[in-house]
């Protein structure tokens, strides 16, 4: 494993985000076996693995659908897909009991050099692999639904994790073509979802107190800050928004964003009457019965963004 | 005025912003008159308002530049800019007595029908027109930098604003292929810097408490959250990301959220040794002398993602 490549790899729970992951795995040239507790979740996956792939070929994303499918093998036991593989991506229901005991058994049966990444989205890893075999050889790799389609992953260990497979890990990532980023050490939310809570705490207060609608709010995001920020962050995008850089953006702007800051800083809960008011909106936007349609839309668009992504020098 | 389309302009204040706004009225079609105070300005606008349309044919998204150009005319005085137009475009530089007396002068010379929007990004319109000629008839329409790329127009009355003027200029706005939002009653930051600022408190945080270095803050939003924020804002994405939509998605996750806000309740400004720890991050990744280039660099970026949003089906 000197090389920062996974060449072989098991993926626990083969719902959504495990099937993604199989994906990631065996576009990438990597050997992957699934498995998942359910014998229906197990018959259905290689179906909704192959329909992914096939509609990331048609958006130029892929090639050779029937080769990457080939790399994928659903197993009927946990040892089948974990013992004798340099990286399991665990992916079971986010319960901390599901969690625990699942990290437990595959403690059990993984090599010693082997990685256990967690798709965990909230539990933390200390929360359900301290009494795990090898708990040092486990840790959060959070991914972004899908990962096949959006690259992030947040890489966060537990105080016991090995702090060598850090960097092991996020080059292996970077070589399956994912974008890894290490948080570390554990916080509630992580990064990403930390970031998307403190945008959606400003964006549902403005809703609450009436000075635009959800619908222009979204525009603001869809059609302002969203374009920057689907190719560059929020230091880089400030960083090149002032003359002097970063620190001259700081100095200049420092002042109106405490003062923003300071208007909020009594958070309350969103009220079932905010939600209430929310939902109407969307409804009377999008019925419930598009929601799925919706949804394949914004597939069809996240698919074509990453195909343009890598049209596009990275500068 | 009917048929909410501004058939002739008046841009006052010639600079970055100013010259943006003139692309946006001509390369629609409308006739477009540009003052500013200083002659040099005046004297350098035209190969300024050029040079960015040759950068946007180049990246196919105009067609006929010389056609667009004829429709700008840079003029010697005010009145020669603002009488007898349909809409007046304010971009003087962002202090509140310039404010005040342009739009005290404006107001003595516009026709009892024609709208006056500002781009003032954080002064709000009571602060400055309150006492101008015709108040009523002034508003805020704060772009984005640059707005003929990035086409949010946040459209903020004062008090005494004419409320017809907002459905009109919205229409009016949209037809210019710009993306008009209606802040119903002022606030500090407005909508777009009020969410942009959740986010870089949180980020700066983060940074600050050692989680994560920026670049991998970055990455999170470049990578992440910013490709569905591309084309979705914040509502819609939380609308679709969970089964029973947006009210479904607040009730699983609002507790969450809840927490993470509870753990940002006493807002701090950013410290000089903090901005210097950035700003040390910041020039290792890209060198002073290499802002300019790199930002360059963002506006082909911006360019080909408006090309690409373009050719997508808008749902």
């Amino acid at each position: 494993m000197a090389n920062s490549s996974i060449r072989s790899a098991g993926v626990v729970g083969g719902g959504l985000v495990g099937s993604a992951w199989a994906i990631v795995f065996a576009r990438a040239g990597v050997l992957v076996r699934v498995f998942d507790a359910s014998e229906d979740i197990r018959r259905s996956a290689p179906a909704r693995i192959r329909a992914s792939l096939e509609d990331m070929a048609k958006a130029g994303l892929v090639e050779g659908v029937d080769a990457i499918c080939s790399r994928v093998t659903v197993v009927e036991s946990l040892p089948a897909a974990v013992s004798d593989v340099d990286y399991v991506q665990e992916s079971v229901f986010e319960r901390v009991e599901e969690k625990r005991a699942v990290s437990e058994a595959i403690g059990t049966l993984i090599r010693d050099d082997a990685i256990v990444g967690s798709s965990s989205s909230g539990i933390p890893a200390s929360a359900f692999t301290e009494h795990a075999p090898r708990r040092e050889r486990f840790l959060i790799a959070h991914p972004v639904n899908p990962p096949h389609l959006v690259p992030l992953v947040e890489l966060v260990p537990a105080s016991w994790t090995d702090p060598a497979i850090l960097p092991w890990l996020r080059a292996a990532m970077e070589a399956l073509g994912q974008a890894p980023i290490v948080v570390k050490r554990e916080i509630e939310g992580f990064i990403l979802n930390r970031l998307q809570g403190a945008l959606l705490r400003e964006a549902w207060a403005l809703f609450e107190e009436g000075y635009a609608s959800a619908a222009d709010i979204d525009l603001t995001v869809s059609h302002g800050l969203g374009l920057r920020w689907s190719f560059m962050g929020p230091f880089e995008t400030i960083d090149l928004n002032a003359p002097g850089g970063v620190d001259d953006y700081a100095r200049r702007l420092g002042p109106l964003y405490q003062s923003i800051a300071q208007s909020r800083s009594n958070p309350h809960p969103w009220s079932p009457e905010l939600i209430e008011r929310a939902r109407l909106e969307r409804r009377a936007a999008l019925g419930q019965d598009e929601l799925p349609e919706r949804s394949a839309w914004r597939d069809r668009r996240l698919m074509a963004l990453v195909a343009h992504r890598r049209s596009q020098p990275s500068g």
